[in-house]
This record gives structure tokens, C-alpha cells and sequence, in this order.
């Protein structure tokens, strides 16, 4: 692949060039005084980024990994869990805690759709009445198999309501560092993100925050855990090391994006993200692709976009591939049916723009009618208007 | 840390320059066809490297989480376990298998020995007399902790005789790839190595082998398990993917690596760790220092040393560094009373003999009473000696 390739998944995100060199750095002991200043400094870049003054661990893991410690360490088998499924990545959480004894109440949301608060809190009183309180709940903040944000705030203020002795664990993988999220303001006991995501920094590291309440829960949880026991962590963070030898190379990336992060600052990325998620969507609905997400809910880091009737995904794929563009299907149930094309990390308008017109020519060029000449024009608008109505709601 | 810095630990170990700029390229699909060849090619050369026809299956991790999967995937709670313990690693490795509920019986050996094939075959006995007839050994190749390499043929050997339905797990991390090491030809079920030791690469990949007889006992082994099961890892294998999102970036130095171990053949890779070996060795006892391995089983990946009476790990290893030497203290209960030079990857004997000049001047320049000017002509000696012994052995 060469490095003016467009890669449009919604992770692993393009590396900025200063990442590539940080991470490319010589190793150190990783029990010497480098990386104890440099874990202290991303560790407290990380706290910044999640708004939390909660403890945040990294461990070396992809996403899934962090999901799994997300479970093992607040919760003993036979312990009442909620899981609220928007998609593939609520699938996984539920089927961990499953994996690991967890009595396991799902609340399925149509694909596409977001969870509703109000749902939440009728599933949570319906397990309480049953004797069955959840001792936790499983939540995915942005579902990346289906391009759609879940209204946190809100269902978070629902569950702390509704059920306030219950857990609020969070998969924020997809979302956190590119979208607004508020860890201590919202009330979230338990966050994971995942490096290769808005951090713009390779795979293999997973960083969970944990709340007082959390750590106090962990004491009693009996899952069985050792690589992704969260205690060890933080026993280990408190000398500036890690439990197991970690991605040094990872952490010195995670150190430069971090500092390119900050330097831009979380309100002109949460912007930026506003911006290519419209453009993405106008361009896409402008020249005639039906989206797949409820547009109330539609995710700025990941736009889902129905194949068209009677194309094929690989041929789809192989096509914009052949022209520098790299989307990523679907998985599971939306396999085949289902496109994404990522937005989140190091990602300009432009690149959106450029996607785009990549999409337009390879659709005509497999004979997929599509609008030509006007979906740029969209984008640009929606981006525009996008940065507008952030500006005008006060909220950058 | 300058690039210049002499990183004597037994990982990280140093980069060379090729891998460091593989492990700098620019993300790529972790599910699209560059992925898929890269996967394959670095399977098939760790294969080679594990010598074996098993799978091997790659895992973002650090060298312990390749233990849990090495426990988790073939037991169930309950199982009878021997543990043959000779450091802090195989006290790691006992330590997993009783946090997932094995039944596990630990065979200690004294700090700075080996396990001695009877000793083993008698633990065994006594198992099945008491009728807790082992599911599994659990062994240490190399202990790091110590400096110990187990002779694990032997060991291998006695266990298939006394125990021949017990699988034969083997933490592989800090010898394989730098060591003569036969999975196959062994007989050995599951063995675990780490990107950070011998291959020359940064921390984040562990490496797994599994036996046919492994994979039957993982169809009924029940402990939980999720980010590590390792069926999902090979059934992702067999499309050329992982299960969850890979260390892509760790994934292109390795390959990089491997490509530079394949050069200089593993029969060469061998001699060069063992005239690195033996030449730390005795320029270290030419000076003075007291070894703490058992002559007959010393590692030649890392030596284990004794702090000079009255002399102060702190001070020492803040010495060393000022000068441009960094080496490794111990871990558990050998931690301030022992320290550890790392030789392994990307080692030259020059290394070491800047190694061995370093300490003689930190020492003396701390009052440590060492012997002037002799450890780098014993050193020399005694590598040119092991490049000897090779040659004569046939080994080579």
C-alpha cells in the first residue's frame, strides 16, 4: 500500500508523520526512568482526553482485549449484567461477559438505530423486578458496525436513575477522542478506548479507566483474570511501570499523538469530526447511496452506506482499492450488504472530498448508478454548515 | 535514551535499523490483502523459526498473555497441573494456571539450577499414584529471571515416557529463536515466545505453536476464555486474519526481522549466542563478580550476577547508565541482590565487550573492588572458544 493511499476504515487510522517517527524510536528498559516519564505523561494526556480524574491503564491489547478486562475485573459468574446491543461490538461485549459466567439480559436495538434511554431504564426495572438487579451495564458508546453514536448522556443519566448501584461500563473504543464524552461528568465507571482509533496510533494498546467504585467492586469480583487483572496495573502504574513488558514502540507513538492531540486541541477535533461526518453523509446521500444509520444518530467517526442493489462488495472493494481508496466492509450480519467508510483520527475534510470522488468514478465505472458532479459540492456544504452550527450552539 | 545507549536487558532488545523502519510504515487494512500476505509470510516463517508444522498463531500481547492463552485454552478448573518452577517466570506461569483453577502442583527447584529430568519424572509418579494423574506440564525453556536454560529435550523426553498423556506446555519467550529448539522434534504441545526477545522486535506480538493433541484438548478444556482463544485465532488464521484488530505495526516489524534472521541462518543465530553467552561469562568472573547460574546450565540469552557484597543495585545501575550501559535488575526475591545483562537479538561479542568496559570502570568508580583489565581478553577467549566448541560439536 503505498502512503498516498486514502484508508477510509475506521481503524486502524492513518499515522501522522510525526507518530511514525516516535514509534520508530530505539527501545528502552522498560523499567528505567524513560518510560517511567513518559507513562506518567501519557497517562496524564489520557486522563485530559477521557475528563477524568480517574485512574487510566494501558494494556498491551487490541480493543477487544480492554473490553474483556472491562468484565473480568468488576464481576463475579452468575452476577445480573445488562447488555445494551446496537450492533457487532455490543454482540462481543455481551458475549464476553458471557464467556465469563455473567448472567447476561440483552436489549437488542435494530440495527442502525440508537438505544433509547427510556428503553434502558424499562429493561433495568424489568430485571429488578425479576430479583434480578443488574450489578452492571454493558454500553457501547459508537458502534462501528453500524455507524451510529448511542445518546450516552442520556442513557447514562437513565441507568444512574433507574438502577444507581449498577456499573456503567463503556466501550468507548470507536468514539472517545474524536466525539464529546464526559467520563467523571457523565457518571462512567468503566471506559475502554483503543490506540488505533481517534489517538491516530498503531494497534496494540487499550487504555480502561476506573472509577472508586469500580476498584471497590474489583475486590469482590471473582472472574477469573491474571494478564488483564486492572489491580496489577495499577499497582505497577503507581511505580511507573507495567505489570507485563508493554508496547514501548506504541507508547512512544501514543506520546506524539498525544502532544499533535493537545496542540489542536479537543474542541477543534470534536469540530473536525462534525465536519467529515456531514461531508461523508451529504456527499454519499447526494449522489444516491442510502445510509444505513438513523440520521439522529449517525456517527462522525463512521458512516455505514447500504451496497446497492445488485453490487457486489468485493468487486466494490477491489475497485476503489485499484484507485487508492480502502473502505472497510461489514461484519457479521451486515456482511456483504453494508460498506463503511472510516472518519476519525488524522482526518481532514479533503480526504473525505477525495474519497468521494474515488467513490463516484469507481461506481460508474461497475456501471452503479450513481449522481455524478454533485457530491462534493454536498460535502463541502455539510462540512461548512456543520462548523456552523457547532459555532452557533456554543458547543466549540 | 540515545541511540548510541548499550541496552543490556533481556528485553526489549535492540532494533536494528531495518525492523525500525518496517515498524514506521503507514497503517494499511488490517482485513485487506496486504494484511493477508504479510500474515501468512511471518506464519510461515515463525514456523520455521518454532520448528514445526503446527499452527502458529500470533496474539497482540505481551509474552504473559501468551502464558494465559498457553493455560486457558487446554484446561479446565480442577485439572491436575505440574508446574516445574526454577524462577520468577515459572512462578508466573504456576501463578495463571491457579487464577483459571487449575489443580497445580509446583516442582521447585533452587534459584540458579536447572530441573532435573528425574526430578520431574518423579513429581509425575507421584501425581498419578495419588491419582491426580497430571493434564499438563507447565515448563520454563530459559528463566530470565535467573539465567537458567532447562534442558528441555531431556526434560521433554522424560515426561512423554513417565507421563505420556500429559501436554507438554512451554514457555518458549526468552530462548526461542536465539537457542536450539525443537517443537517437533521435542514432542512439545504448546510453546509461547514473545516479538521482544530473540526476534529483534518491540514488544506487543506473542507467538503460539499448538499440537494436534493441544487442539483436541481445547474442544473440551472449559476455563473461560475470549480474547485469548485461540480456535477464534485460528480460524481467523485460515482467511488471513486475526480475530480482533492485530498490532499491524509490530506485525511489519517482525516481518522485517524475520526476513534479516533468515539471512544469517538460526545455526549462526545459535553460535553467535553462544559466544556472546560464554563471553559474558567469563569476562564477568575474570573480574570477579560471582555468577549465580549453575555453570552446567547457564543461559546464553542472560546472565544472572551476583551484587558485589556492600555494593548497591541503585547506585550501580545509575552508574552503568551514566556511562551508556543499561542492564536489568531482578525481579521478586532476587530483586537488589542480583543484576542481569541481556544477550540476545541483535548481539555482537563487541557489545558485550563494551559491556564488560563499562562495568569494570562504573565498578571501580564506585569502589567496587574489581579486577583491572582482564575481562575483555577472558571474554574474547572464551567466545572464540565457544565458536571452537560448535564447530567440533557439529552442532554448527
Amino acid at each position: 500500500m503505498s502512503d498516498t493511499t486514502n484508508l477510509r476504515i475506521p481503524g486502524p487510522t492513518s499515522l501522522p508523520q510525526s507518530v511514525r517517527e516516535a514509534g520508530s524510536r530505539q527501545m528502552v528498559n522498560h523499567r528505567g526512568p524513560e518510560f517511567k516519564a513518559l507513562l506518567g505523561r501519557v497517562t496524564a494526556g489520557l486522563q485530559r482526553g477521557f475528563r477524568t480524574t480517574d485512574d487510566v491503564l494501558i494494556l498491551t491489547a487490541s480493543g477487544t482485549g480492554a473490553l474483556e478486562a472491562c468484565i473480568v475485573n468488576f464481576l463475579s459468574p452468575g452476577d445480573p449484567v445488562l447488555a445494551v446491543s446496537i450492533g457487532e461490538f455490543g454482540e462481543r461485549f455481551a458475549a464476553i461477559a458471557r464467556a465469563f459466567g455473567a448472567d447476561v439480559t440483552k436489549l437488542d436495538v435494530e440495527p442502525g438505530r440508537a438505544a433509547e434511554p427510556t428503553a434502558v431504564a424499562e429493561a433495568l426495572q424489568a430485571m429488578a423486578t425479576a430479583g434480578r438487579a443488574p450489578r452492571a451495564v454493558l454500553l457501547t458508546h459508537n458502534e462501528t458496525s453500524t455507524g451510529v453514536t448511542n445518546p450516552l448522556a442520556s442513557i447514562a443519566a437513565a441507568v444512574h436513575e433507574t438502577a444507581p448501584d449498577a456499573l456503567l461500563i463503556v466501550d468507548g473504543i470507536s468514539g472517545l477522542g474524536a466525539l464529546p464524552f464526559e467520563t467523571d461528568g457523565w457518571g462512567l465507571d468503566v471506559v475502554a478506548t483503543g490506540s488505533q482509533k481517534s489517538w491516530m496510533v498503531p494497534p496494540g494498546l487499550a487504555m480502561v479507566s476506573v472509577s472508586e467504585r469500580a476498584w471497590a467492586a474489583s475486590e469482590t469480583a471473582t472472574m477469573p483474570r491474571y494478564y488483564f487483572d486492572l489491580r496489577a496495573a495499577r499497582t505497577s502504574a503507581d511505580k511507573g511501570e507495567t505489570p507485563w513488558t508493554p508496547a514501548v514502540g506504541i507508547c512512544f507513538a501514543l506520546d506524539a499523538a498525544l502532544e499533535a492531540i493537545e496542540a489542536e486541541g479537543y474542541e477543534a477535533i470534536f469540530a473536525r469530526h462534525a465536519a467529515v461526518g456531514a461531508a461523508t453523509r451529504a456527499g454519499l446521500a447526494a449522489m444516491g447511496f442510502e445510509l444505513f444509520a438513523d440520521p439522529a444518530h449517525a456517527s462522525d467517526t463512521v458512516t455505514s452506506v447500504r451496497m446497492p442493489p445488485g453490487a457486489d462488495w468485493t468487486a466494490f472493494s477491489r475497485e476503489l482499492r485499484s484507485r487508492g481508496l480502502v473502505v472497510a466492509g461489514a461484519q457479521g450480519r451486515l456482511a456483504g450488504s453494508v460498506f463503511r467508510i472510516g472518519h476519525l483520527g488524522d482526518v481532514q475534510v479533503d480526504d473525505i472530498l477525495r474519497a468521494l470522488e474515488t467513490i463516484e468514478a469507481g461506481s460508474l465505472a461497475l456501471g452503479i448508478p450513481v449522481t455524478r458532479g454533485v457530491a462534493v459540492e454536498a460535502a463541502r456544504a455539510a462540512a461548512a454548515a456543520a462548523g456552523r452550527q457547532l459555532v452557533g450552539s456554543g458547543a466549540v
